[in-house]
């Protein structure tokens, strides 16, 4: 029994993982589905994310969204509110999403008529990034109060996703935040990915997430089919 | 190849941990020296209370701080600026520390002649609170900005430390935070968790963790030689 033992079988896990993965990616993208997968930090803001989605596509978008947490419903609550569908997948405390648990959250929330499903991702900057959850888009959220030192310190994740959403721009005058030295940092890890300033708060900078969620619904699925 | 095969490999893993820990615990304990676990989500401040822990503490006490970290090793450059004994372990992406990883952290910094060894863990809400370090005691810290829901969202982790540090209440004005609701939720978890509300930015409440520390090094080292 050794860590490289737990290593090996990982390596195994990711594998079978990844293959899952794509089926999942394959299937919504010929049902013209659209699928996000969210992540960031624990408090960062991703349930706020996603009803000021819904407040500002939800006329246009069909949306259901899948909520992960390790043992609650709170959020899957809130969203429901927000009158979209939503489905909770408790991990039981799995620090993270793989494919079969989507797939399963799929079948929980009904993948018929939606043009974009949210996956929210467990509330963690380390081990979601590892695993394909068969989105066809990621995207991670950083708030201003978490400070700008994160791309030097949770590489991977900034590497993994398409989006930076940086959130709490209304704790500007408090938080000491350099969005120049993240920016920064972003170029050098993955300099395609697009930055993304906003408040979910004040609803400051929402149309520019809205408009690139516009712009991968375009590239990845298709011209979209008025609901 | 199956989820099941690698949970199974996990438990024999953290079999093995639980013995290294005692090791390290009762070396440890046995030189004099108390060896503190700090976790929280990535951003929450457990650099800048490490820091403030120095500020207060380090006339009197002799500090050594393991910082660990995926990737880069920014905390341990501003920790050793501070003045004390520091060493930085990196994890190359693992989510946590275990206790061969923190045994390895003892040996590069050399644990003699310290009163006091600061384990600033990955940060991660999530698995840190599954592995033991080895540690006398460990401590969370929750900033105002993340939200007052955590303790629903992370149960374990406030199961697991004997003191939650919530930090950031120079943010009170900005952030909706119901320090009341966070104290009921710790209630229900974790009965006997100190609960200590304070700001690294403007010192207020730092009397009380370090206050909190002394009490505990007497609990699980005894008197302390003065150094």
């Amino acid at each position: 029994m050794s860590r490289v033992k737990l290593i090996q079988v990982k390596e195994g896990v990711l594998a079978e993982n990844a293959q899952q993965a794509e089926t999942v990616r394959q299937r919504l993208r010929s049902s013209g589905t659209l699928l996000l997968n969210l992540m960031a930090s624990p408090g960062a803001g991703k349930t706020s994310l996603i009803l000021e989605t819904i407040r500002v596509l939800g006329d246009q978008w069909r949306i259901g969204v899948i909520e992960a947490d390790l043992d609650s419903s709170v959020d899957a609550e809130r969203v429901a509110e927000a009158g979209v569908r939503a489905t909770q997948l408790t991990t039981g405390g799995l620090c993270h999403l793989d494919a079969s648990m989507v797939a399963q959250g799929l079948e929980a929330l009904g993948e018929e008529d939606l043009d974009l499903i949210i996956l929210e991702n467990v509330g963690n900057l380390v081990c979601p990034a590892e695993f394909d959850t068969g989105a066809h888009v990621s995207a991670m959220i950083l708030s201003l109060p978490e400070g700008d030192d994160k791309p030097r310190k949770y590489p991977l994740m900034f590497s993994a996703c398409q989006a930076l959403v940086i959130n709490k721009t209304d704790y500007a005058a408090l938080a000491d935040f350099d969005t120049e030295a993240v920016r920064e940092g972003v170029r050098r890890l993955n300099p395609d990915m697009a930055v993304i300033p906003l408040s979910c708060r004040n609803g400051e900078g929402v149309a520019d997430w809205t408009d690139w969620l516009e712009d991968r619904f375009r590239k990845e699925i298709g011209p979209r089919n008025p609901s």
